[in-house]
């Protein structure tokens, strides 16, 4: 996969399958399902000052918010969240 | 249960069950119930500089707002409240 | 009672009653009463920096705004106000 | 009169009568009365870094602004006005 | 004329007759002349931290918004504009 | 030509002529053209601080933006611009 | 061409034309289409302080936001995007 690099406050993410959701032991309701995710960090922008934002890539996070965009690399799902909208890191 | 670190200045809570808000002794009207109610804080976020934020696990919270998200883990509800919308902790 | 910390800047305030707003000299419009009312500071939180607000436990104030939360403890009702709309102290 | 201190960027008012406004040369256009007026400064609150405003009791003042506050103290009508609706001092 | 001291980021303007402002040479189309007027400059503000507005009694000025203020003086009509929506300085 | 002085963030621009803009190569698209327009820069404001903004009289721009003021000097239309709607700078 | 310089926190982009997109492996949902593209920088503006933004002429980036302004350059056509619509780089 070619590098994406996220530019200013975001991270772009790899939604995990419905599958994988299950295994990790977290329920997000139905009705929030549409707005609320969980997904693997594949890369982290950075601060306007340039410093780093508290997330690496593989991190596995929760994230909402609903400004996602949402891009497709070599068949593969990906989305742009702000870093405002990660909820949460699960470890 | 698995960690879970809540991002920016997010408080993660499991909210009080009827029966456990009755002995607190602290009576949320009715018609204020949808959005206010008490808490237990599980794990607390930070501020964009790093710093801790005046609250920590085990803290028994007042909360309020409308930008609550729910979370089902193994089970378990939970809700991620904005600090901002902590009104009080008891003592 | 159990202590009740405010969290941020808001101030936990015990309202007056009615014969206790007369004997103060202080008249409040009856059209204003709905979003003006006179009280006693019971607990003060502080600014995000962790310094103090220039209120104390006992002080009698007068309040206006539209975002105070009730809340009732051991039978008695009190107000977590937002301290921007504390309009003044009297003493 | 019982001390009254303004709490925040507020400054405590006592409104011009009809008769001692036309003294004072100024004439504010009927269709603008209902939001500016002509006062005598009572007392002055400070800014959130504990800095006074520059005004002082005594002073004479024209406000504006659709948000003053009204309180009736023994008998004698009041408002309470931001700081950022003085527009003048008349000297 | 009693001295008015603009409080704030406020100038006290004496708009021009129409047949001042031809002389000037401006011409503002009259579809904009409800808000935009030349006028010239009575007595100026100055900032919050007490620094000069970039503006001296005596300028001549285009100025535009939709908050000024109207206020009649000895018979004679000034308006007090927000230091935003001066325009220019015409020299 | 007076000279006008712009105040605060404010450029004073004379639009080009429709056989001028043609000439320059750029092509704005006529359903954008209300808003978007070539302009030769005449006076410049400078920054609330004081410090230059990064424009000088004679500069060829390109400016958008809903907010410009017409003016009209010794038969000649000029638009004061707010600096922000300046989109680039031609040379 | 001639130099077009943007003017504060803007980036003039020569958007991809859909051959050429189709080669990057990326693939943007047709249904976000409108508002999100793939393009190369061509001439970047700088911060209020003067300092650079973290792209360079030659960047192959992805944009979003609805307020990109088209303009059309010796029968080329460009988009000036705000700096914050910058989603990310590809290397």
């Amino acid at each position: 996969m070619k590098e994406i690099i996220p530019i200013g406050e975001r991270v772009l993410i790899k939604p995990l399958k419905l599958e994988e959701m299950t295994k990790s032991g977290i329920y997000i309701p139905e009705s929030a399902q549409e707005h609320r995710k969980e997904g693997s960090v594949i890369a982290v922008g950075c601060r306007e000052d340039g410093s780093a934002l508290p997330l690496k890539p593989g991190d596995h996070v929760i994230y909402g918010g609903y400004s996602a965009d949402k891009v497709e690399v070599d068949g593969e799902n990906y989305v742009f969240v702000p870093f405002k909208d990660i909820l949460a890191k699960i470890e």
